[in-house]
């Protein structure tokens, strides 16, 4: 049913950008036969059908996991749990064992879910998380295209089949992504760090001043620069109340770090520390513009 | 020598990116018959004659002042409160008194600055903080266009002629910028909050990230969101020092106000308050919208 060069039957269990992308893009890449739909939402499983993201699609969830050779749920971070609290009891008593794989932004969390489910990891559950967006969202901003270039990160355990893992490797790299390992408690400390703190940040700061008494001649004010730094406070809430809740401990350590940086710095201000702010600012900005000239590179 | 139409001299003491385009401006627009570019590096002056400019330079403070219809003080902050304490014991004994502004992003130290050197605000010091900028700096990145349709604040106090004030207003709107005024004070609560705090904000993750033992993982994964919630952290780090410095007691409140907020919702991932989190991100992301309306609304 599966080899390197693909497999027949591919369920994607939710339709939104992610998976839509992903679904374009193994029909694209011809790393699927047949892509089958799942979603509790009927209308966009049929519109995602009528603009051939899918082959086709079911509302009922063991149908399309009795097909598939790969399980992707494509769904976000709480909801994947849910689902794998109702996948995984059932995969002992099925006929056709799939390779299981989501593109949530945590990994520890389904770990957590998996073992407390099963006592265990099983093996044919293969963690990933494509580091990959858009400001849009939904299926009809799907894009073929969505991970090309864009690194998408497995986090192998050591109860994973190697022939599973090598499966969804392959699966990514047909869709143009640059596939790594890692860690799964290291892939969610780097991306409390890198993501879901900054969002943080972003948020606290919007919220903080939209509550101040001046908050009208604050937005009245605030230029590009604020317009840049705030723009992932746009984002979509729910997504973000459940990857801070699912990634807790490691947003916590982050955020404690960040507050006693924060706390620093203010005493280089009330100090009067003219040398220490300077060394402080002309650090970040090296940093930064380290940080830039590598994203530079990477993307050409 | 001077009316509502325009002036015959106006002399710009540092001559970057703010005070070449400033120049340019006045040029095109014709408020200035002639402008008189002043600093202490000859260079940048005789790129600036050459490129067009200014029409005439100075390295002497004496000349460049004497001869002024209005005097702009275009250099950065702490720079601006020291030409400050220079120029105002000699005007007093002056034949011809100039009005005098600048462009600094603070504007309650340059108050002080007067107060601490006079006595008193002088009736001809008119204070004023052009809220425009680029990612490049010095005269050759000067710009004729730079301020239209962007914000002037000026910060005019009981101490000011009326004519010194309206001589700025003219100048300012012959650039193209919407001129406003506002209260020393609520200007630099204002800044503070909407672009001191935020540069400060960025600044403190990159440093944090970059001392982090995972340093180079964390730059490694972090991909657009990161860069733009970054972006201003790649400032000028001596400008970013004295302006922490000079607005130093309404950056402190909005720091502190930030680290409670912060914490706020510190304590509600702690304790996976899923409620509370969500409304703090819904509540940020509507303002974030309406902000981001606001400013698309007020480029068109």
């Amino acid at each position: 049913m599966s080899n390197a060069s693909g497999v027949e039957n591919v369920a994607i269990l939710g339709l939104g950008l992610i998976g839509g992308s992903l679904a374009r893009a193994l029909r694209k890449s011809g790393f699927a036969k047949n892509i089958i739909g799942y979603g509790h939402r009927q209308p966009s499983l049929a519109l995602g059908l009528e603009l051939g993201v899918i082959d086709e699609y079911t509302l009922d969830l063991d149908e399309a996991i009795d097909r598939a050779d790969i399980v992707v749920i494509a769904t976000p971070t709480l909801i994947a749990s849910e689902l794998l609290k109702k996948i995984l009891p059932t995969l002992a008593g099925r006929a056709h064992n799939p390779v299981i794989t989501d593109v949530a932004s945590v990994k520890g969390s389904l770990r957590d879910t998996a073992v407390e489910v099963l006592g265990h990891m099983p093996a044919q559950l293969v963690l990933a998380h494509p580091i990959a967006g858009s400001e849009s969202s939904g299926v009809e901003a799907s894009d073929a295209d969505l991970f090309v270039a864009h690194r998408v990160i497995l986090t192998p355990t050591e109860a994973n089949s190697a022939q599973a893992v090598e499966l969804i490797r392959a699966m990514w790299q047909s869709t143009g992504a640059e596939v790594l390992d890692m860690d799964v408690d290291e892939h969610d400390a780097v991306l409390a760090a890198t993501s879901h703190l900054p969002h943080v940040l972003a948020y606290t700061l919007v919220d903080a001043l939209a509550q101040s008494d001046a908050s009208e001649d604050i937005f009245r004010f605030a230029a590009g620069g604020f317009r840049d730094f705030t723009r992932i406070a746009s984002s979509d809430p729910v997504m973000w109340r459940d990857i801070s809740i699912a990634n807790k401990r490691a947003l916590l350590a982050t955020i404690d770090m960040y507050t006693e940086h924060l706390a620093g710095l203010r005493e280089a201000i009330a100090a009067d520390d003219a040398a220490g702010l300077l060394d402080i600012f002309a650090r970040a900005k090296r940093a930064r513009d380290e940080f830039s000239a590598l994203l530079d590179a990477r993307s050409q």
